[in-house]
């Protein structure tokens, strides 16, 4: 991997693609996985390689979800393992909510190497999928969940894009909180709330959020929820998407 | 990876991933490869999905040129023979121009793999980067290619995105033919001819007109050449992606 020339005009781009592909070479990235990494590249090129403002608002209203659910759960997956571990242990303690591993191509052993990852970045618990509970609505094995964790969350964190599983759960009542770079997807259209941002930036910028807002009110995080309009931000991203920087 | 269900909105653009993915496990294509696929599959995704007069009018041009070039030769990197191996070896015999293995990260045994893969898929001869021909303007091992091949050849079709070779090509002097979903690519920028459209569509595509226009006349075929606009063939892709159509 290490033949990327400095030189070369997307040399940063091509720096997180690497760590992604260590994720595979790790045995915590899918091969799926990294496709749907370059889909991101992609809408991430055309907004311009930053977080708008847009994605700010989002951030804000998801830390305030957060902070104000009574059992909120960070759902993880391989693309944000490898990519954002350390946040996502980070963000968990921010906001008192515990990780749980929950992939698309279901696998054990990719399971128990993302479990060791996010250990290995200071998680205090990291929950899995069982076959004691079941989400409704979804017709594959994505349909296994913690019984403690997912299952009775009433708070979804799901930083990457699954929009099977997002709109399953906003089916069965929870509130979700995405990261999809893609304005259109199902994911961010049937989400509370959509940041429209790389993941790299959107979750340093989450975890900031949630400290800031860590002392604020209930009534104030309610007024900050109320406020916030997804189908206003998703409109504003796809105009910005649409009116490129380039 | 059989776990994709046909109820799945974006089943067709999942199935084509799959063969992505089967490329990998072949040992056709890397890692590297997959993520420039998610890229392609998000453009293509803004794009409709479809082939659009754009691209027809790149896909003309793009034939008249390889039928009136004195050495053709068809550069695949391991994206194009996971997906279009047939495609790429009829095209070869439709223009008479002989394949050549060229790949963004050097890997023996790929390029080993992915020469018995074309000849799996009728390819007659299949040519194989050499230390003895080297390009100019390329600071890695991206230089080297086969002296009698893409070395000596006037015209190169790069079916798949490789902004420095694509540079490095037309500063030597040669004609270049690319298929690229992203307008805004230098690959596409610097290119003689950018057929922007999925390189699914896009090589049965070539393959026809190659044939529609075998009997023409030089006369008309440089005609063809002359009156193409790839400045105009990027605008309009652009405006197409920009203007969305879902």
């Amino acid at each position: 991997m290490g033949d990327t020339p400095k030189s070369h005009p997307r040399y940063l781009s091509l720096k997180t693609r690497d760590a992604i592909v260590a994720g595979v070479e790790k045995g915590i990235t899918s091969l799926h996985g990294l496709v749907a990494h370059g889909r991101g590249e992609a809408l991430d090129y055309l907004l311009g390689e930053r977080t708008h403002p847009f994605a700010r608002r989002a951030a804000r209203a998801a830390a305030a979800t957060l902070l104000l659910a009574e059992r909120p759960v960070l759902s993880v997956n391989g693309n944000a393992a490898a990519l954002v571990a350390a946040d996502m242990v980070r963000l968990g303690k921010a906001v008192d909510a515990p990780l749980e591993v929950n992939i698309f191509h279901t696998s054990k052993s990719r399971e128990r190497a993302m479990r060791r990852h996010l250990l290995e970045h200071g998680a205090d618990q990291v929950l899995m999928p069982t076959r004691k509970a079941e989400l409704d609505y979804l017709d594959h094995n994505r349909r296994f969940v913690h019984p403690d964790g997912i299952f009775k969350a009433d708070v979804i964190f799901v930083p990457l894009e699954d929009g099977d599983r997002c709109e399953a759960l906003r089916k069965m009542g929870r509130d979700v909180v995405v990261v999809d770079l893609n304005p259109l997807s199902r994911t961010a259209r049937t989400a509370t709330v959509a940041i429209v941002d790389n993941v790299v930036r959107a979750l340093p910028l989450l975890v900031q959020e949630a400290h800031e807002l860590a002392k604020a009110t209930p009534r104030r995080l309610r007024q900050l929820v109320a406020r916030y309009d997804n189908a206003k931000v998703l409109a504003d991203a796809e105009a910005r998407l649409r009116r490129g920087t380039r």
